[in-house]
């Protein structure tokens, strides 16, 4: 595996797989990474010939009381991770040459990012955006893999990859839980001992909705109410939101008719994570 | 040479010239082909291997009281002049696959778009620079190229260009005037015949800049207001902004040092028109 720090080289590497007729395939990922990434590795490998997996702690993307500094950088611990999953090229750029000096050029996607964790995290999507489309521009890559952990980030990259035009098919996979059910996120590494066990309520939450929906509940405010109640009911946990919303369109709904998305963030102490799971309505016989 | 309606007959006709090893090279314009858009065509064809020519009124640069609708329209016309010079592919979308229905995504320069015409145009350039940027996802140009007579939009798109890491080469080509000195537009369709001889004075103005430059005036104030006198000289002529600034950044000089763009914006009854001049400082001895 080569590890490529510069965008030009990384332009120059991926045109020239490209020219010898070979896929590529992109991993955006900002290193910490986790059996969550992995699966998005071993994902994209059955697609494309050459994978390349990004590693940028991208700046924009944290708003200004976020955990940037902290955020968990091993670039070592993630290049051996890549080498046994069989990565070709991880790409680790720095900050300087990502957002070059003097005004900044960003992409938005209007509405989608103000929603939910944007409303929580303003500016936070616009950010991720424009850093995905910037990996896009040097990587150019067939494929791009993302996970369904961050629900809504998926739901806009995609709508940015539809309304840019943007020639990468999209690979969205399934959140990888620990198996007490927990989310794999490199934010559960910042939890004290006691809280990644009270972390347990968010997947029992998620579950809870399943259940009701399963059983014939189809108002949302049902739902919410009882996946609320039961991440209050660790001390712990402070909820930020719960949200049943359209799956693409990211719009509350009032009552549940095909599919849903049941979108949850709590604060555990000063860590946010996030979880979401996606409910199906049973066809009527 | 083939006009092309559709987005993914375009992508993939790029494809296989790039997969052939040919360069591609890309024209924006917005149709009502000129002498102007002919020196581009001209331009760009010695540096690649297939030109596109692509043909799309954009209506997220106009404004709602601006001239969308009464844009010229010539498709056949266009056709003609680009068969006429050489010209592979001509590109003619309709503007629902450039604006899939939804939630927008746009991109925009900070910053430079407020500035000057986009102060008097809102939106414009972030319109500008959204539409360029998906004829790039598109098309996958080597090269592209604009004309230096939309000074602003050239800086702006450069800066997107750098910004977004964008792998495409820019060629700013100089602008094209008719005999009197008139730039050529194609809003100069819409003028009056008095109207286009009044249009004269905006040529004038630059020259009346660019020889006080040149007989050693450094004040800007004294500058503007000498072109601003010029034009006002012309009763049909009403001044939207005489601006002298920096070439890089657009913003607006005290005293001229090294380089200066002087950019004029008139109205010639409903039309606006905008023209500009770089006034080069000449080394002292």
């Amino acid at each position: 595996m080569e590890i490529v720090r510069r965008v030009n080289a990384m332009r120059e590497i991926s045109r020239q797989v490209r020219a010898r007729g070979l896929k590529v395939g992109l991993v955006p990922t900002m290193g910490a990474l986790h059996e969550g990434h992995l699966s998005l590795i071993r994902g994209i490998k059955e697609m494309v010939d050459v994978v390349v997996v990004s590693v940028f702690v991208n700046p924009t993307q944290f708003g200004p009381d976020e955990d940037f500094e902290r955020f968990t950088r091993d670039l070592t611990g993630d290049a051996d991770q890549c080498i046994a999953c069989g990565v070709d090229y991880m790409f680790a750029p720095e900050a300087e040459e990502i957002y070059p000096p003097g005004p900044h050029t960003h992409v938005e996607v209007e509405d989608l990012s103000s929603r939910l964790e944007g409303a929580s995290r303003v500016g936070h999507f616009r950010g991720v955006t424009t850093v995905v489309l910037k990996l896009f521009e040097v990587v150019r890559p067939s494929v791009a893999v993302f996970g369904r952990k961050d629900a809504q980030q998926a739901v806009i990259v995609q709508r940015m990859v539809k309304d840019l035009l943007v020639g990468v098919e999209l690979l969205i996979l399934p959140t990888v839980r620990d198996e007490d059910g927990v989310a794999l996120s490199s934010r559960n590494q910042l939890l004290s001992p006691e809280q990644r066990v009270a972390a347990r309520v968010i997947p029992s939450a998620l579950d809870t909705a399943e259940d009701l929906v399963k059983e014939g509940e189809r108002k949302a405010d049902v739902v919410v109410r009882a996946a609320h109640g039961v991440l209050e009911s660790e001390r712990l946990v402070r909820v930020d939101h719960v949200e049943l919303v359209d799956p693409e369109t990211l719009e509350p709904l009032a009552t549940l008719e095909h599919r849903a998305l049941l979108l949850i963030a709590v604060y555990l102490g000063e860590c946010r994570l996030i979880d979401n799971a996606t409910l199906e309505v049973p066809v009527e016989e």
